[in-house]
């Protein structure tokens, strides 16, 4: 893989001259474009030896181009704030938005490379970190993003002689950190993870470019000419630069039965009960997350559910339980202007809770599967795809410790009518019923399909759905607590 | 102050089961309209003593109202994140926007009165803290924003005894920290320091409300009742809730001179020259940033200038000088919809530096007084406070120990014919000449006022105006590089 990166390409000074002024405008030109177009963000992962030229590639990009519109992002240590988070949070918060240019250094990649070089993983972790990369990148170009990955390489002779020579050099010897004299002894580990991480991440919609180091003029022109052409292309094409998702549609049950169905809706708690069990369940909720075992855990609730299922009220109901300052809402309603300039799922990835701490999601990234693709807000590609992209996002967070409970609230339509009619009759209810309830009503199957598929494709065993019969909310008010508490203790069990 | 806070008071059950309900739905009714106007923002301040039940009526309010409204903010330790910046970088990044109500527990007058309590600090900087509040409180009303501020008291017997029956019950012992017990032992200097802020920071727009915390019935329904007449009071006023500015105009100046008049245009730098001191200005400024005093800097660069006046290809002669991963160039156009919701300086607080980064903003702030006046964005009460919150503004970052630089870009009406017809003709700087820069050459009399306002009014010791003669461009990317170097080498010679 690396070979043909060892055979020392050059590109003589006349060539360079006469064809960077060239390529520099038409950076330019293209740069401007995205920005104009506003279709999608660029991605430029800055990968390889130390020595290589990976900064000075960057800071040329930079003179070349606008670097108003490049935002370069380096991740070294960690703050304390994305400590308490799961570890792809600090990624999604510098994604560049559609029509910017963002610069990643120091990685994923690099990131699973230091771990396995020095020790802290092995094989099998590293291959889970390759295979979150692939489906973090797959995502990114679903949305639209457009994903250059460079490995600027250099043999472990050329490499040796880099560092020698800019040590010698005065203006630059500050750019070696000890960090780098360290690779010089762990070069052909390096090399061979690498190899291995390249192999496996190199694909059709983010393919891996080896550039050799050891020639400026060479390695300037090509980083330059791959980003200009991957730019032309996609500027040009009609649909966003990643392909489109070629899904088949989902097929209905044969006999028109869903795990909704078969909820048994008559269950109900006497008052008495109701008052008894909800005040142990919030007495316990409440010690649970005062718990030292909590520290190590965050607590994410997703509440979705048939509109007046109960979902507030559910919610005030955990609330009471809590101190105010241990927990946020957030309530999903249309994405704003910043949001819809992000991959769809970077809304949730803001809201986070750190560890220690307890996010409820009134509506969620659900609304994908659920509303966008009911009333046709997104194309079925983008919501099929979801499923998975779903998941996968489950999953790094349960990896890191966040218990994470997903409720639907179910009511069956005779309950809504009766909610929807009461909630017209009395004043201080009349801000929770719109015109849009009434039109959403109507679409009542195509909404049980909807739920339907989204639990069959999203109750995994990493994150489960509970479903919630909801005509009794008393019923529904206990059981939401009694499911977060059971999944703390499970929690805190398995530590 | 206090006094009529310690005598007692208390409210019968019977009253308070008769008005809680009434109370309850109005505050649930006042909160939808706040989200409904969606025109300002509430800010709950709460402060007071231990024990007097600050914790419980915010879980009360959150129970009686809608808690995926309100947005419960605590500052306790502060993160990384947020020691590296200016300290009321942490209270801008959770302002509630525009239709929420966000609560602050342990705001800047917990922390300014710990700090005086535990003789961290001396009366005179609480008194500068003091002022630092009323400016910040005095901008977010004038904003729009309503601010309620609530002191729980209680005496000192009232206190310890409170304390000693939270200790017996086992189901809220847990809520009684060890800071809290430390208060009992500096009640005296707490209440003292706490009347000295009161006093001083009770104002019209933003009053200290002194809550008795003794009867749960008695504060819950006060504080309730509060709330509701301030938040019905500021949702039936026309205007925003906060007083318009009756503002003077300013006054032009008798001779129609200002001080762009009497830059020397004609500066200008031959080829060689140029070449020669930007490489070493450049060198100077990479040098600088390595240097370890940085560590405790921050650089801030605000450029701004008339069009054309050559702000892009300077900031790119600074940005050549350093590695890409040191600084980030934010380039300012018209506000997000998420920050149209949020106070005026707002969307500059989310960009601000940690310590050893230097940001540079291409236009900033000063848009306030430069084009949202000229074109009418804003009214002249708003533009008119701005050179005053600007002052505010900038003292803080400088005084927290950013480098802060500000560069007005100058060139005459001739030379920025020529650059415009310039950039019609070449193709790829097309993009940077659009109609409403033909536009806003009309104006040129109107811009050459507000600037002149602005460097008057904003141009202070703290944070200098450097005004640059622009009309040649070696010339300017020279001086911009030398004063940003200036700027530098004199805060490390203040360390």
């Amino acid at each position: 893989m690396f070979e043909s990166a060892e055979i020392g390409h050059r590109i003589d000074k006349k060539t360079f001259e006469a064809e960077e002024p060239v390529l520099r405008q038409a950076l330019l030109e293209a740069q401007y474009l995205l920005k104009q177009q506003g279709r999608f963000a660029v991605i430029v992962l800055i990968n390889g030896v130390e020595g290589a030229g990976k900064g000075e590639t960057v800071k040329l990009l930079n003179e070349w181009m606008d670097p108003r519109l490049i935002q370069v992002n380096t991740f070294d240590q960690q703050t304390d704030e994305e400590l308490a988070r799961p570890p792809a949070w600090r990624y999604w918060r510098q994604l560049p938005p559609k029509g910017r240019m963002g610069v990643f250094f120091g990685n994923w990649y690099s990131q699973m490379l230091q771990g396995r070089v020095h020790g802290h993983i092995k094989d099998a972790v590293l291959d889970q970190a390759i295979d979150g990369a692939k489906n973090l990148e797959r995502m990114l170009c679903d949305e639209g993003a457009l994903i250059f990955k460079f490995w600027f390489h250099l043999s472990k002779a050329q490499m040796k002689a880099r560092l020698k020579s800019l040590r010698k050099d005065p203006l630059h010897s500050w750019r070696i950190s000890p960090l780098d004299w360290q690779q010089s002894k762990t070069y052909d580990k390096f090399v061979r993870y690498g190899e291995r991480v390249l192999r496996r991440t190199s694909r059709d919609y983010a393919p891996w470019y080896v550039v050799e180091g050891v020639d400026p003029a060479y390695r300037s022109l090509t980083v330059g000419r791959i980003l200009l052409e991957g730019l032309q292309a996609a500027l040009a094409a009609q649909a966003p630069p990643s392909g489109q998702a070629h899904a088949a549609p989902l097929t209905a049950s044969l006999d028109n039965r869903g795990l909704l169905d078969s909820l048994d809706m008559r269950q109900a708690l006497a008052k008495d009960v109701y008052e008894a069990q909800l005040a142990s369940e919030q007495a316990r909720l409440s010690r649970l997350l005062r718990d030292k075992a909590f520290r190590r855990h965050s607590l994410l609730a997703v509440f979705e559910g048939n509109d007046a299922a109960g979902k507030g009220g559910a919610i005030r109901r955990v609330a009471a339980a809590l101190d105010p300052r241990q927990y946020r809402i957030v309530p999903i309603a249309a994405p704003t202007e910043e949001e819809r300039a992000q991959p769809y799922l970077w809304r949730f990835w803001r809201h986070m809770p750190a560890r220690g701490h307890f996010t409820v999601f009134d509506r969620s990234w659900y609304g994908r599967v659920l509303v966008e693709r009911v009333e046709g807000y997104c194309s079925p590609g983008d919501w099929l795809r979801a499923y998975g992209e779903i998941n996968d996002f489950e999953e790094q967070l349960v990896e890191a410790g966040v218990v994470l409970v997903k409720f639907w609230l179910a009511i069956d339509e005779q309950t809504q009518l009766a909610r929807f009619q009461e909630r017209e009759q009395i004043p201080f209810k009349r801000f929770k019923i719109t015109e849009e309830d009434w039109r959403n009503r109507e679409k009542w199957p195509e909404y049980r399909d909807a739920v339907g598929d989204m639990v069959d494709r999203t109750s995994t065993r990493v994150a489960p759905w509970t479903l919630v019969e909801a005509n009794d909310k008393r019923f529904a008010r206990v059981k939401v607590l009694r499911t977060l508490n059971d999944a703390l203790a499970a929690a805190f069990g398995d530590d």
